[in-house]
Order: C-alpha cells, then structure tokens, then sequence
C-alpha cells in the first residue's frame, strides 16, 4: 500500500478511527472506534411470522443489529432467489417491533431508494465487492455501507474498493472479513482473522467479521466468533434460524438463538476485561 | 454437475455444439461448431486515431474481430477508467473502416441500449461474472454475450452464470477462460486451460482463451496461443497495442501487431492439419 | 473423513483427548486435555551465548519450553542453512540453565538417534508433512513430535500424515496450525484459525497454533496469538528475538521477550477466565 | 529472480540449453535442446507380466521411455505402498525386454544405491521438492534427476530446488510440471502450463509435462498433452495402464495404450511442422 499518504481509505489520512453510526434515536448503533456492535438474523427473510420471530429471539440473545436477505445472490438460477422488496418491508416491520437497526444486501442501483429510503445499512456482498457502478452509486450517498470483502480478494483490493466509497463523499464505511476460497473443502471458506488487526494497522475503517460464512459450519460459529473479538474485530454479523434444519438458505451454518446467546455472553465478558 | 439433464448450459439439453454469429453482413463472424475466430485490439481504446490505426493492424494480421476497453473496471478509483461512450463511438468508426465486428465490455445496465444498438459482443468481465442484476438484464437481451471466467470461480460456477443468460432465453453466449489466481507472482494469472476441454465435455457453448490476463506478459504470449488452440479453444482474444511500453493500461502483457501475425500464421497452419 | 472408525486419529478410536508429556521431572510440559503450553525462542540458533540469553529471557516472560532451529529447510541452497548438531549441543545446554524442555526441526532421519536422545519435541516440519519415508521412522520411537501442517496440505492429509504416526505405534503426536498459502500477499502466509475447533471436533490430539509463520509480521503476532487460544489451541510455538533486526533469519516475524510477557500475561487471563 | 547472474539453474549462468542424457547404448535418450521424450507408464508396478505387457504396449505406442512406480507416496497409511525393491526389478525385467530406460520415484536416501544401479532416471515427487536432505543426496551423484514441482510451490521456489540440485554437482536435471493446488474440485489440479515458457526463458534446464496428474481425468489428457507441446514441453510422462479400471492407483487418469498411440502420432506430426 505505497499510496498511503494519498488515499483516505488509509490511517495517514486519517489520524482517529473512524466511528460508523448505523440507524437513528434509541437504537442507534455504533461501530468503530471502541464500539463493539453484534448483527445478527436469517440469512434469507423467508415469512413475516419467521423474521418477526427471529429478530425478537436475536435481541432476547444480546444483538444490537438485525440481518436479513431480501435480494439473495444465488449460484444458480433455480435457487430462490429472495422475496425481494417484500422481504425489506418485512425488515422494516421487525425493526418497527424490536427496535433494532437492520441491514441487508443490495445488489444492483434498481432498488437503491427503497433501501435508502428504509435499510440502516446496505451490505454490498462478496461478489459485488468490485462491481464498480454498484460502488460508484453508493459513494454518492449518506447511508453507512457494510462492504464485504471479496472471496479472494487482496487486502488491497479490498481496501481500494472502500476507497471507491470515500473518495465519491461517503465516509460511511464498515469493512467485513467473510473467509477466503482455499484448496482444503474441510470449510466452505477460510476465515482470514489475521487481516483484522492487520486492516485496522493499515485503515482507520472499522472492521467487522462474519463467522457463519467464513467457516460454513455452525459448530465452529462460537469459538471463532470470540477468536474474532480476540483478533480486534469491531463487530460479528451472524446467521441465526430458529429451525435451521428447514431454512430455505444456509441452515448449515447457522446457529440456534440459544447459541447466539452464549456467544454474546462470552464476547461481553471477553470485552469486560481486555 | 449432477443437474445436467435439468441445465441448459449443459450437453444433455443440447446435441450439437451451439454456434454464435457475431456482426452481420460480410463482416460476420462465426464461433464454436468448428469455427475459430481470433478477436485482437487494444486494451483500453485512448484515442480515435490509436484505435483506428490498431484496428488496421490487426485485420492485416489476421485478426477476425476487434477488441477494446472504453469502460474499465479499475481496481483503484484513481486509475484511468476509459473513455465511457465516446471510446465505444472510436470503435465504432474503427469497425466501419476495417469491417470488423467489436467486442467491449460493459460494466452495468445503465449504458445497455448503447451497446444493444452499437456493440457486436458484450462483453461481461471476469469481476462481474456474478454480478446476478447484469447477468439477468443481459439474459433478456438478443445479442451475444462474452462471459468471462471470474478470478476465482470455479467451473461450475462459470457454467451456473451462463445458465443466468440462457435460463432468461438468450441463448447467444460464449464462454473465455482468462486465468485464475493462484498462490505464484511468477504471473498475472495462472492459465487453466484444462477447462478447455473440460467444459467442450460438459457443455456446447464455444469456450475461448484470452492469453493476455491468462498469463500478464507478453513474452508468454505467442506459445501459450497455440497451447489454447491445441487443447481446443474456439477462439482466441489478445491484447495487441503498436506501442506496448506507452499504454494507459495492460500495456506488459500486450503484444505488437508484428507478433499477433506470427501468431494468426501458426494457429491458421496448426488448424489446417488437426 | 468418511473412515471415521477405523482411523487412530480420529474421536471414533479414542473417547478422551490425548495429553502428551514432554520432557521430564520439574520441568515436564503436559499439552492437550486442558494443559496448554507457552513455546518459545528464535527462529534460528546463532550462537551459545544467544540461545542462552533468549532463553532466559522467554523464560522470565513465561515460556514453558524453549524452540530454536538446529537444521533449518531454507528454500535457497545458499541461504543460511542452521548450525546443525552444534545447535542443537546450544540448546541442550540453555535447558541445562534453564529447566525448559526443548523443540527442534529434524530433517531427515540421518541425525535421529542425536534428537531422540538429546531433544524433547522433534518437530517435522511443514515442507516434511509428507515426507512419509520420515514420518515412518518416527513412527517407530518414542518421543513425541510436532506435526506442522503443510503450507497447503488439507486438515484429511494432515491427520492422515498423523495416522501415519499413530498407526506404526507412536501416540505421542500434537499437531500444529501455521498457515496456509493464498492469492494475497499482504501476509505470507493465511493463519487458518478454524482448524483448531475443527481438529479438536474431528481428532483427540492436541493442536497448537504458530502465529509468526501464520502471519509473518512480527505486529499481527499479539492479536492473533490472544485468538488463537480463543478459538481453542493448546498452546503457541512464537518465535522470539531480542534483537529481530539483526537475526539471521525471519526476524520480521519475531517479537521481542517484552512483547512476549504482555502476550502471555493476556493468555493467562484469558484463561483463567474461559 | 533477482540472482539470476549467481544461480546457476538461471540462464545468464548458461548460454545454451542444458541436454540431459538417459541411459546408455541404443535405448540412449535425450531430453531438452530440441530433443523430446515421451515417457509412459502404470502408475504403480503391480505384478511382472503387469509391467511387462503394459511396456510392450507403451513402446509399441510410440513411447521413449517407461515410467513406473516401485515406493509410492500415499496420503494414507492404509493405502498400498508400492511393491518396493521388487517392483524396480520388475522394472529392470522390462527394461531388458523392450530397451525402454525407466523412470522411477526415490522417497529418501535408504535405497538410492540401488536406485543408481538400476534406475536411469530418478524421479523426486511432488510431496518431496522441498525434502533438502534428499536433494542434498541426490546432488552428490551422477544420475539424471526428475524434479517434480510441489503441488503448491511458485517457480522461484521450484528452480531454487533444482539450484541445491546443481550447485552440489548434479548438473543432469529435468523440471517436471504436474499441476498445481487450486480452489476448484472439478480438476484433480490445474495444470499451470505457461510455466513450460517462462521457465524455459529463465532457465537452460528441460522441462516436461504430467498431463496425467496435472489433469487428474484421463479424458483430458489427450487434448493437454498437444496443449504442453503446443507451450514447448521438452517431454510428457503419461500414466498408462489397460485396464484402468482395475488399476491399484490412478486408474481414473490412465489412459489405454491405444490412446497414447493416438496421442503420440500428433505430437509427432505436430513438432514435424513446428
């Protein structure tokens, strides 16, 4: 990162971390900075009854955010593909009965009002970390970005995709660690936890890690959520079902609100005295 | 694959081998089946004057179609990042003097009714392989499409995109292999040309090698073009600049028009006695 | 692992996790089942009096066993390649002083009666993760070994390359995460963190982490050593120079005996309290 | 490469391309400088009349030399291990009957008297090329070498393992190509051909290709053996056998005698007109 004196994704250009506040009024959640935020929900929005239910059972459990995939991007084209706005609006009511802040993926400009409009936080996801006219159009915005990185992206690129963001005027950016592709099927991914302190060593951006993706494997969502808070992360975002044998997406790597919940006491004990 | 007799991408579906017309008239240009075509020009297109002067070039070199980037998916924002729809409006009058169809690649659907009207193939890049919005906006179109292989994707993956456009029913796509990432600086890429002949096995859409990003440097070039064609590739497309060491971009990995006819003549005499 | 029950390294075969003693009397070191080891000295041994004094040093910050290469596999011929039985002859002599048992690399089974009488924890080396001519004989012995995963071995090879171990009769086996190769070259290597529940969900044997090759930079060693044991390991293997400008080899990577006793002094809390 | 004045694996150490001799009398066969060899064989060396047909066969195909494995390195301790030193003189048994010179695999120095007796090309696996004791032996003697590059090893790693080779008096090395680790499951490896060009830009030494391996599915390995000559390959070694499906190792990559016959006779028409 020889540029550094020159782009403000990097720490030269920025001597204090920088603080991401993702909704409004009470429920206002920060992230960076100090601030530890815990985001979690089904991978897909599948039913109001299903979402409303899970967004309760995760803030019983301890989250500060609500996740959910309306616009869902599927492998293949016979895989549900997500209930789409219908989905975000079943978001928007969840927040309405919880009170927490959501995000969720957006994955083209079609739809970019209705989430400015009611998403807290817009995910661009894995694959559209270097979709560059999605990039563009959110660095015109005033809406924080919770930008995933790529499943092989370098940290530079990664770091250069966020500069996308700031450079058009949005300063509001969470970087999100998801695992990498490797050689070994064990995982789905490789969760790269090095990059954490690494990224905030470089970048003054707050960086989050999604344990259920970078492993793919629910067992191991506990031990490497606290390894994530370990590493310095500012934040999980992890996928809860309350019946994951029959979620439509994902049920293999996501864990029961009961789980969600000891994760949540460790990682606060965990913070109590580091 | 086990879905191959529900897949449309897949040789279950289909007997023969699909070809694609590209252009119209005199100038068409046919790929896959037993038709080979060589797409040559520059990385990105810089002025009226260097594209029309490389476009002669390379038709007298032999090529069958011209290439060349007026919207460039920029790793960094600060980097050049094309001409936009003036570089697309050079090669269109690059076309009319020498003939030949053109490629070039789109980035999303804000510029489609442009290229709809102007561009012979579209080009989808290897970063947006699953940007799902552009591949489901491309799938209702009647136009060929250029899909190439994502960084990291594996074959499966490649093939679950194309089912994205023939799945939405256009059925006019060919598939570039254009080198994957690996764990060796030593080049750009690592070339898989094993999935030439793999992905003839699994499916009839035609499969093209592009050697430029396969390997990122020039030098490499001439042997692996023919290596392309020995293990079956329907076709090839090179980054070919008169000026390699002044480019704007890719100008290590691009060979001299001089160079591009000693590689048309070897892959022509190869072609003529397998 | 579909063989599940026939292999020795697996859970199938063994209800309780293995412990594995090093060394003997005072200073004996218990890793697995709850006992966790602090390992640590200098990539290389350059001298008595420096194998001493950082010995001593590891010790004061906490160390429970003392590392250092004798025989060192270095990728060039011309590169400094260890002080071989006179290295090790050095850290016989800082257990002398010290009380700490000691960890060496063993390259070929040419020296094995020299390790199997003076050294505590023969450690085979990633490259040597399937050099099974080497793993056969240690098969044989009795002294417990180190079993590095190979740079880009799968966990199935890795605890194949243990069965090796186990099924010609040594069960004294602890096996170690330090790395994998990726596409980035932001770090040399990819810390696998997930490997340590996954190893210890799949296998009885104890897992320990490096996190100076894992991340290659002597920065990221603190953080990620605190989450190394958040997601579970037995112990750490660090590497530790007092002066890591002027060591002979990898000092980018190795941390000072200060820098040492904070990353011990974190561990120990962390715990007590886990 | 940044030595290249001081290695002397690099071509600035050696004007013209180093021609490695194989055998002796009228089997003599030469590898490199424009000489090409086609060496086949089973896998693994199963019986006497096994290795004795399957030589006729491969010599009747066209082949140069005959391959076979005697001490086979397995990832699991349960898998069949090679018929050892009776295998090799199975293989001498074959040699005397057809005058092919045999190629065979070394895993340590235990039985490399033997080896320089009986074997006239000693071949140094994929798993070994970083086993520095070994090479350190094998640099000692004045026996053609076979140096398989690691399954995940970047060409710099791979000529500095031939420089321990040559920089200990071994001047007679072959590089060998067999594919490379990767993230995608529908190739065994990716077979990394561009590196036959760059390699041979750098270094004087030969280089050949193991489509067998580097493909892992026999129905490829006629397209890439044309592709690796297409590259300049200055050989292939092909794994047959006829009846792959009952082979005891890798029937799914052998192919029959009368596809390597088929294979042969387009390689030579190929390097007729080239």
């Amino acid at each position: 990162m020889e540029e550094s004196t020159k782009l403000k994704s990097l720490r030269g250009s920025h001597a204090s971390d920088t603080v991401v506040a993702i909704g409004s009024g009470e429920g206002r959640v920060l992230v960076g900075g100090g601030h530890f935020a815990l985001m979690a929900g089904p991978c897909s929005v599948e039913s109001e009854e299903q979402v409303l239910r899970i967004a309760k059972a995760v803030k019983a459990a301890g989250a500060d955010m609500l996740r959910g995939g309306a616009f869902k991007p599927r492998t293949s084209p016979y895989d549900f593909q997500g209930l789409g706005i219908e989905g975000l609006k079943m978001l928007v009511k969840a927040r309405e009965a919880t009170g927490l802040p959501i995000v969720s993926e957006l994955m083209g400009d079609k739809h970019l009002d209705f989430f400015l409009e009611h998403v807290d936080l817009i995910q661009v996801g894995s694959r559209n970390m270097q979709n560059y006219d999605l990039l563009k159009a959110l660095s015109r915005v005033r809406k924080p970005v919770l930008l995933k990185r790529g499943f092989s992206s370098t940290v530079k690129e990664w770091l250069l995709s966020a500069e996308y963001l700031l450079s058009g005027g949005n300063e509001q950016v969470i970087l999100c660690e998801r695992g990498i592709r490797s050689f070994d099927p064990s995982t789905r991914s490789v969760m790269d936890l090095s990059v954490v302190p690494l990224v905030k060593e470089l970048s003054h951006l707050p960086v989050i890690v999604d344990p259920s993706h970078g492993t793919g494997r629910s067992s191991l969502v506990p031990s490497m959520s606290l390894a994530a808070v370990a590493a310095g992360a500012d934040g999980l975002i992890i996928e809860v079902h309350d019946d994951p044998e029959h979620a439509l997406s994902d049920g293999f790597q996501s864990i029961t609100p009961e789980c969600l919940a000891g994760v949540n006491e460790r990682i606060r004990k965990f913070r109590t005295l580091f």
